[in-house]
């Protein structure tokens, strides 16, 4: 609550030295301005998610800028990809400590900008503040999507088949590896796979390639970010349903399998971790296969792993041996 | 970067219990999917504005929550409404620290619920985390405008006429109270008095009754939240013009002139101070009647209190005795 500062405010200064020159769409009017303005396109609904990553509660402190900011947009665009919408924009909250000085900033919007062009999902406005408290990032997301075709978590329908994208498990083992500096050795991993897992923590990988197409085959939809068995759970919530899942058809990458392979105990990891940003989805028994080709032409693999059974909710996960896996935590939550 | 939970994350459970029950528009689905979903009106644009506000830096943690909610929504809605857009609604990011409990949510839910029907700018969304800091506070808000007419910060003309509305200052002064617990009786004012700067200071009054007509009249326009000298120079950078500014003329309230009057230094707080929330506009000479009246019917007061001349954002306030005013700090800024 303190005050100082001239007739340009360092803020302003912030802004016009390390944002306004990645907000290049003409609607966010070079961040000089209280508000953006576009318009949006004709016969669309708009689609809305924000989410916050927080310092050393989301992400580690010394992670690398750039991948803090990409972690903090492309956890939004994850969202606007399940519901299947089409980026059009995306405002920043950025809390800011003191010892945040020119590197990290310099190297949080190079990050930033090139997330957002490559995801089509300009910067539009924000807020910079400053905090006691450890870096604070807040993005509101916006996407479009043809009127009335947002994909819902509820519609999943008893014999609509269960898929996911991608592979599950990645990011919470590569949490396990950064808070466990013996775990690499101890899962005898490879540098490739030591790799993969740290990078699919670090940086999701939003299913936007599936977007376009998504709603034409799914019936429920959400994105996997606190752990498959819970959002599972969620979403047979919202669609009042059941779901049965074979844990053995989960897919996994390389480097997850051979850490199962010397920890099975570490499936629990893996299904209910989080952080996949993966997109879990109901679809129609006949249609899984034409999804499946559609989203491997677009280079996201969708695999089947379950079966939408009536229910409240209820989920049941089979283990190889066909008999339930019982789970001490479901999902992640700082609650 | 701790797990536990169960089926029902702490997270939901809290989102369930707090802000669902307010979260009344359809668009929402009472925030149990991943994203909001709204129809935006036909051939209008969208405007989007976000800001944080941080418990410590803007405001105080013993403030009323219900208060620091509608701080948190209003500082949003003044934006939206010196652009001229009506709120369609707003995403909430939430960081809350471990020490929050059941009562300040409850406050807080309380507070932001009665502005979100009192604005009428729906909660449609938004993110809930843990903070090992202060409560941090981001809104994403989002209003709409007829197609193509934003009002701007740039756009005002030399001989165009200075307005502002409501009263400068008194959050300025209102915070000085908070800060220094003998300025009451310094200043010499009455419980009244007192209660008018502390309140403007605690809720701001987003001039949302002028948003509907704002733009048949201004050229230029913003909202003074840091500061109204150097507010109006970055709208005067933003038009590419100057201004000269008669300080007798800014309108204070009974309290702000009582303060004055015993202090009269204490008119660099009013003129620098921030918080204000008011509209500032440039507008033609010959529109500026009208507007006033416009404004009177919908209950704000506008008053013109200088004119743009030619420049480059170069402002000039001048005293009662026609002498310019140099102020040590013109605008407020954290950094």
């Amino acid at each position: 609550m303190s005050k100082s500062s001239k007739a340009e405010s360092g803020e302003d200064r912030l802004i016009a030295r390390y944002f306004a020159p990645i907000a290049k769409h003409p609607g966010a009017c070079g961040l000089t301005d209280d508000a953006a303005a576009i318009a949006p396109p004709a016969g669309c609904d708009l689609v809305l998610t924000a989410d916050g990553i927080i310092g050393g509660v989301h992400f580690f402190p010394d992670d690398p800028p750039d991948t803090v900011a990409k972690k903090a947009l492309r956890v939004n665009l994850s969202d606007l990809a399940a519901k299947g919408a089409k980026p059009l924009g995306f405002l920043l909250t950025l809390a800011l400590p003191k010892e945040i000085g020119d590197a990290w900033l310099t190297a949080f919007a190079r990050g930033l900008g090139a997330d957002a062009e490559l995801f089509g999902c300009p910067l539009l406005g924000g807020d910079t503040v400053r905090t006691p408290g450890p870096v604070a990032i807040s993005v509101a997301a916006f996407g479009a999507v043809a009127h009335g075709k947002t994909i819902r978590r509820a519609g999943g329908r008893p014999g609509d088949r269960v898929v996911v994208t991608g592979t599950i498990g990645d990011a919470a083992l590569g949490l396990r590896l950064r808070q466990d500096a013996g775990a690499a050795g101890r899962w005898g991993l490879t540098r490739d796979q030591r790799d993969h897992l740290a990078a699919r923590y670090l940086v999701p990988q939003p299913r936007s390639a599936v977007a376009a197409f998504l709603g034409s085959y799914a019936t429920a939809a959400m994105d996997v970010s606190d752990g498959l068995a819970g959002d599972l759970a969620k979403l047979c919530r919202a669609s009042g349903v059941g779901a049965e899942i074979a844990v053995a058809r989960v897919p996994l990458s390389d480097a997850a399998r051979a850490v199962i392979a010397r920890e099975p105990a570490l499936i629990e990891t893996v299904i209910a971790g989080g952080d996949d940003y993966e997109v879990l989805a109901c679809v129609p028994a006949d249609k899984v296969e034409a999804l499946r080709r559609e989203a491997a032409a677009a280079g996201v693999a969708v695999t089947e792993i379950g079966t939408v059974i009536a229910g409240q909710g209820d989920t049941r996960l089979l283990g190889a041996d066909g008999k339930p896996l019982v789970l001490a935590q479901t999902a992640y939550s700082h609650f």
